[in-house]
């Protein structure tokens, strides 16, 4: 029920910088969800923490972790910061590609620091894999849910599988005996390509055909 | 992992009353939504119990808490009560606006409560706003998402906004010395005058322009 | 917090195939969700996971239990193992009523195994009802919430009524003292056979009316 905590931080503070990163840019693609929709500041502010701590949240109550905002106030503070940043500064009228671009390094990210943190705990491979995923990506579904816009995450975008690739990478590494730096950077990379790739050549997966 | 853990209950016999009044309310609200859809007796129950004892549950589980009514079965007896009285009673017939503010007061009494368990629990201020806010809200977005409806909480209506000042005068008020009866009391009176005023002048928060 | 864990294991080897049973068959009703919106074999399995796992997933954390799937991997294997099959053996191509009948089986399993898994920590039976259906229907609430479907639990079909009755038929014998296997098989056929009328018969349940 409760294994000896190892925190992200005793992990390797690249792993903090990767996941306070992660927070600050999905909370900003929570913000602009909410200057889309022509909403309030307290909106934007919703919006920017579901996204930014959505899915971190989630891992941290399947493997049985206190969530990791709860004590640390400060994640919260980014959230509130971002958007109210980007109430001021109107960061809607930069260009989406822009957007993009930082979802993308916030994915890879994630879905790093989410397995890195399950396997700390002790648990499976393919648990770890799981829970970088949802970390990379529950947040993005439930801001999508609540903006009542199509998720991107669920279509022939490369996007999980870009999750999948980064958490899996890292994992793999590790149980291989890869320093975890190293694995976190060649975990992050890999998964960053391929979204990369994806972005810059157009690229999805075939959707199903009967 | 699991601090000692004050309940409601030893905090303020008040707040036992603010809290079953809060999960009455809100479950007539989500009572009401399955009333509006034609829904079944079945629905009834499930649209109450989520709307009644959601916003609590989220909480319960972010602060690492046992969730309040799994232990205490007669929370749910409230809802499925509330659920049946209000298919009997045809209290969608109530003019709407009798609803809008029962559902101020509900909110204003789960901003106090959500805030003041999660102080008892040791954490930071900021993060009792937080829970305070997400116990008087979260059920009601459940409810419209699964019953299909725009979220009244997701729009310029000042509704999260009043949580928010239930909640922080609380907590502020709390921290300052003040005795928790009386801190609770002016809480939740700050954040239903709020209410009260936006619903009575129609007031509305600015949304954001480009 | 932590009480004596009784796992399904423990209480009878016949609720462990109850338990991948219904995974299995709900797993599957998500891969079909992903199939019928044309998505990628990454939706599929995403699908398929919160399908067959979710309902389970919210009654441990709800209960406090170890969420089951995180330390026994094999559950992601069989949703993953599932969703690849309906991939390639285009399973959908199958009569939508043979899924209708699967579902309604699992249903009956899950609401079981919730009851069973919740009265084994001890907590009360009203609880251990709405565990069993909280275990039988969420997962495929948050599929059709994701799928953007509207979600057949939702409506006048007699579906969460019969995972009532199965849940509630297995906790009063169980309360009575009849032996657990046979208190299983006995609810778990009772909602399956109310359900199968309702298929069978086209039997629903009234809406309100005002």
């Amino acid at each position: 029920m409760a294994p000896v905590e190892i925190t992200i931080e005793q992990l390797r503070p690249a792993l903090v910088l990767l996941d306070f990163a992660g927070v600050a840019v999905f909370a900003l693609t929570g913000a602009l969800a909410a200057a889309r929709a022509k909403q309030t500041i307290i909106t934007f502010a919703f919006f920017a923490a579901i996204t930014g701590i959505g899915g971190g949240t989630l891992r941290d109550l399947l493997i049985g972790a206190p969530v990791f905002w709860v004590r640390r106030p400060d994640y919260l503070l980014v959230c509130f910061g971002v958007a109210a940043l980007a109430w001021v500064i109107h960061a809607d009228r930069w260009p989406r590609r822009a957007l993009v671009w930082l979802d993308a390094i916030g994915m890879a990210a994630f879905a790093v620091v989410g397995a890195a943190k399950t396997l700390g705990f002790g648990l499976a491979p393919l648990v770890a894999i799981v829970m970088g995923v949802l970390t990379a990506t529950f947040g993005g579904i439930i801001r999508d849910v609540l903006a009542g816009e199509p998720s991107m995450l669920l279509g022939p975008e490369i996007y999980i599988s870009a999750a999948v690739v980064s958490a899996a990478v890292y994992v793999a590494l590790t149980v291989l005996g890869v320093p975890l730096l190293a694995a976190g950077i060649l975990g992050a990379l890999s998964g960053f390509a391929l979204r990369a790739a994806a972005i810059k050549f157009n690229l999805k997966l075939p959707g199903y055909r009967r």
